[in-house]
């Protein structure tokens, strides 16, 4: 039995998502289909990339993922699906793969790309607006259903990648950006707790706000208080304890986060 | 293994969506159950409508759509199922099911439908408010699990039908209307492109915003521009490249187009 | 094959729910896991509670319910599972399981509650931040293969319960509290309709407005009329036919309501 999670940026209103389990149901009726996100801010690639690199460790081998966030549908940009790993990607070539490549990378797992041209496992009518539907739902289905991955294209070596911003080291510390809010209103950065090499975060600072130290987790402090700790995932955040940290300082995503080391 | 697609009014916060699929699976325990909206607004029975006919193209042979948008719950209403081509549709008899129904009619497709009025396939206590969980579900289990159709009840022939506007012919061109706002803010309306009968769309008129010809796709204009384009079930629609065209042209759903057509 | 049910405070952006469904299928790849809420109030166990209590009795024998509103977590409150009835719980122990347990044990049924303190079953390492991800995923998902309650830790008799407000009996009715608002903006009280004894509702005062009497059901009554009516899980709630009797009343959790009664 295949797995196949979705991350979207189609809402839940409009039936779009139940629409592509309905094509991949009838194509593998046995998959199990998890939703990860369809809460991706419109058009952001960036968003969902980062959804798709936290998340994919925690998927099983031969989990297929499909990431439709695909503001090129319909124009020259090239459907994609790819071996990462163990496990499998579809969806737009637009770099939303680029952290889980670089991840898979740096712990040289290899991958394999296909440029999906072989319009044989396809709907039969291809819109110029919802290839989720009509090219990348059937493609997942055939994929969970044994189809060889080469069977889909042609191969090709140079998927697109973004640049997407690393943090600095300065004299003391780091200069790192804010990456993601939660739902909670948390605020992650991009620096990981093991690009500090054992040293430990003395002060953050952030809108102008400075947090001494870190916590270990939320109810160790008081209601109300703003602290740093470790996310689930290794990187720096910023929380108010039962309270949302974003709208407090009104953060925004690509804001700086100044971070003073010691040790 | 049967797929059994649900579209309601619930929202998602308060568990009833879930609780529906425990009453399934307690019957039916390897039935496929798919989201297909609960974000309908609250008594919407139109805006039901048209996700239903939208989206049951898209599922497999036997699919069981359930949709309970049900503001006559507990009243004379009937509770209904019905098979409709080749699927099947349990919920309430309020015409939920009339764009579905004219677009298998229009196909010469057959459709039997049967006013449920037997309690065997009923919860044993049926609240006034809540048939989704005591009469719907339990129905909807029983027939995946292969209970035949006649056996719910009493076959009818009348089942309610709305009326749903219809695009209307002027001189050089049509008058529609707006018939849903998407997710994203793309403004659809009741004009499809096979009604176009080969002529080009020359022009675009809503809200004082004159659009001129066609796109093909998002992607081939520039972010921020408003373009017209035939969406994804063929139906004219107006977006923002990119942006909220719904919220930058202040539209609401029966607001009216006006097209000129060429060729 | 084991129904898994989700509770939690996680919303619907960040990919987390999803993540935890990728754990439990790594270990039990035929659950059934379906969402009961996600959009519980950030850190609101009371809430969470109610949701549980409401939902439970609705699934099959074996469901396991796993809620996840954990304020707490990675501070010294224990991780949670128990048999509650012929059903399961996992989730932190602090009191979210209080309603469905009162309720449980005024039915006589025994309970047996589990101190999670074996790691053999959870993921190898442990956050300080998403248990639901670490120890909770995977627990439910070894539960739900067949791996026998006390083998996931020490039985223990004293999880922690909360108190919930109880309506109070005055002088020709009660004084009730508002416990719950729903999607539709439905006011819901905790007076039961089994507390009654017989006797009828003849008025109830809240927010300064008196209605009078009960209706059986929404579509009894006209549009933008308040009512009340006993809800489908028995509790006396106040609706605005087709409109939004919270908003309209600025109702909030807490709020006082007076019952008169006679007969």
């Amino acid at each position: 039995m295949s797995i196949i999670t979705l991350i979207t940026d189609f809402g839940l209103k409009d039936g779009n998502v139940g629409v592509m389990k309905g094509v991949i149901w009838g194509i593998a009726p046995d998959a199990q289909i998890v939703d990860l996100s369809h809460l991706i801010s419109p058009q952001n690639v960036r968003e969902a990339a980062l959804i798709l690199q936290r998340s994919a460790p925690y998927f099983p081998d031969s989990t297929i993922h499909m990431v439709i966030v695909d503001p090129g549908v319909g124009t020259a940009r090239r459907p994609l699906a790819a071996r990462m790993g163990n496990q499998y990607f579809v969806g737009p070539d637009n770099g939303i793969i680029t952290l889980w490549l670089e991840q898979l990378e740096a712990h040289d797992r290899s991958c394999i790309f296909i440029h999906l041209n072989n319009s044989k496992y396809w709907l039969p009518d291809i819109s110029h607006v919802f290839h989720g539907r009509d090219i990348f739902a059937p493609v997942a289905g055939y994929l969970a259903s044994g189809v060889p991955l080469e069977e889909f294209g042609a191969l090709i070596h140079n998927p697109i990648r973004l640049d997407f911003p690393k943090p600095r080291r300065i004299k003391g510390g780091w200069v790192c950006e804010v990456i993601h809010l939660d739902h909670f209103g948390n605020i992650a950065t991009n620096l990981f707790i093991n690009q500090l090499g054992g040293q430990r975060v003395a002060t953050l600072r952030l809108k102008g706000v400075i947090i001494e130290g870190m916590a270990h987790t939320f109810g160790e402090r008081s209601p109300g208080e703003l602290i740093a700790l470790f996310g689930s995932t290794g990187n720096l955040i910023v929380c108010e304890v039962n309270g949302n940290a974003a709208q407090r300082l009104k953060v925004k995503i690509g804001d700086l986060v100044e971070v003073e080391t010691e040790g």
